[in-house]
């Protein structure tokens, strides 16, 4: 079977990556709609972009109404906001969420539809050209051609796809990330390696997207702590942002599996951030589907340097130590440590283990899994 | 230094991509202007496209006058019939000359300038999509931004570049390499190999080209002996053509060495294809210039497994171990073994020497070089 491998076509990364990037910003349109939030435009991040906007020779709007993860509300604001400001491209610069808001706002006002009706369908609308600026090095939303809205009006949170969705241009600047506190650089590095060894080890792995994989994953293990300890160190930001758009670029061709579906119930039913919940909960999935891919992720382990065993099931356990003590050094803490209440989350069980099944990601696991099976992790997550 | 990292958007890859991408080709266009030549005409290659484009619902028209390295007088013939045809996408289809014909045509047509005048400038002109599908695992044209045409006029090459000359589609399909002859399976499957450790080796690498370029080295590796003497082997085959477009990604954001720019004065001068002349020069660049980056050479030696040696000298050396019994299994010719008269090319070292000094590929190698050591390798290679 023939396998589409979709990027971003223009990755610009490393130091100075924006100051580098006005001629093609320049070559993009004429005035931009700045999609962010408000702490961007408080830690001076957004200035610093509107800044080079204007060495490009562009207009701007800032829109920094995105104040947690996109809803439809935001989305709907964004919208008019950018009909009203005579913008012909767009840029969004944050975290997951004002890239995905971006994508979102994008999207919608090019079809000039109802947003309630674009979940489930290839969205595939002529739009402005997207430019987007990560200032975490984690969810990879830069390299992905998808976007999650919350619809409060159905309370249900939509996935928006399509090829569209794809932003055209990454701008992967290090000194953005260097402002990121150490618990956010650990838990979306984690986050990062998550999608870099789901998609490995996914079902839907094709040959290009493990080349990225296997290169995340390296530059992570060898990076990640360092941007933990030192966050000033520019080689080691400079890495782990080039390590997370890898990742994003290899799930968003090979699909996340057992950590993702895991992780979303426990992220909108207990308000944890999205990198955080993966990183609580990733050891526990992988000892548990470790045993249905054996040769999978002894492989990843030999590529990156993890084991040299040439027993498969060593190798492949030697792979889940090198992560878990990586986990242990950047302090990850438990649900319990976290404080999710116990009962609480017990008494969510089963529904986070069938909503995780409907999400469809654990399907993507080589283990052949069932609500049963998630049901055991989550109980075991909560006994940790 | 912030880089640039430029791919095609998307590409399709592995067994029926062609036939994956139907809805693909259907989103760009309403009628395919293929720019082929005569062999993939008599081959029914092109007919195997053209009936997939009619499956897609699209019209087209062929011109399948590229009968070898791209000529303007080809050019101008390609722009004139696109101009006729009502065609507002474009396909090339073949090994490097008609994919860059088609880059070229196509630009050309959008700047409906005069050819002379685009060289050396940044091509920057709107066109309409352009898709590329290679016929062998080789040139990686269909992840380039350059081509390079025959200009009669002049009697020089001219190289055009420029972001906008990237295919916005590759379609890698096997079906297309199984047709290739063995020697030419070998000669292209080295100029592939010479890309990927060219750029890996380069002054101008960086962190997401070495990604690929040492992805396609542990392919090509692994599967282009398979390729050379079992030509049907479709996984070798699928293994090889991703090889070929990742070296193509590797080298076209970290630029070629020492080989590319010893090749194409050989190339020019004593009409020896392009991926041949590099395959009968690779080992002896090589041992010239590894004494100048042991410390490079000897990381990808041991990142692709030619070595375990903590040595680097020794790494290396081992790298180019493999890659000389490679060539030696490939049955590469010698210069002379090839027919190369040894007093004309003796009379042309040192022209060769300049020209290739001139194109500015041998100073991105580490080792410092200087027309002196060039004349040295051309000695050796005719002495061999």
């Amino acid at each position: 079977m023939a396998r589409l491998f979709l990027t971003p076509s223009r990755i610009v990364s490393g130091q100075g990556a924006l100051d580098d990037s006005l001629d093609i910003l320049r070559g993009l349109g004429t005035k931009a709609f700045v999609v962010t939030d408000p702490m961007m435009v408080k830690l001076g991040n957004c200035k610093t972009v509107t800044d080079a906007l204007e060495r490009a020779g562009l207009g701007f709007e800032v829109f920094d109404q995105i104040t947690g993860e996109p809803s439809d509300i935001m989305i709907e604001a964004g919208i008019a906001a950018f009909k009203a400001s005579g913008c012909d491209m767009y840029v969004g610069l944050g975290g997951g969420s004002p890239i995905d808001a971006m994508k979102a706002i994008a999207m919608m006002t090019a079809c000039d539809g109802d947003i309630d009706e674009q979940m489930g369908v290839a969205l595939d609308f002529d739009r402005p050209p997207l430019v987007a600026i990560p200032t975490t090095a984690g969810t990879g939303s830069e390299a992905t051609q998808f976007t999650i809205i919350n619809n409060t009006r159905q309370g249900i949170k939509m996935l928006l796809a399509g090829a569209k969705v794809l932003p055209d241009v990454a701008i992967v600047d290090p000194q953005f990330t260097c402002t990121a506190p150490a618990s956010v650089t650990a838990n979306t590095g984690v986050d990062a390696l998550c999608h870099a060894l789901e998609s490995a080890t996914s079902k839907k792995m094709q040959p290009m997207s493990y080349t990225f994989s296997i290169s995340a994953i390296k530059r992570i293990l060898a990076h990640l702590y360092t941007c933990y300890t030192e966050p000033e160190n520019v080689e080691a930001r400079t890495q782990m942002a080039i390590a997370a758009t890898e990742a994003g670029v290899a799930f968003n061709n090979a699909s996340v599996t057992i950590i993702h579906g895991m992780s979303r119930p426990i992220g909108a039913l207990f308000h944890v951030p999205h990198g955080l919940s993966n990183a609580m909960i990733m050891l526990e999935c992988l000892r548990y589907v470790v045993d249905g891919a054996y040769p999978q992720f002894a492989a990843v382990a030999r590529e990156v340097g993890a084991s040299v065993a040439t027993d498969d099931e060593t190798a492949a356990n030697e792979l889940l130590d090198v992560i878990a003590e990586l986990l242990r050094k950047l302090n990850i803490p438990t649900l319990a440590s976290y404080g999710i209440d116990v009962d609480e989350f017990r008494a969510q069980i089963p529904k986070m283990a069938k909503d995780a099944i409907d999400s469809g990601s654990p399907a993507n696991t080589i283990k052949p899994l069932t609500a049963a099976d998630l049901e055991t992790i989550y109980e075991r997550l909560i006994s940790a």
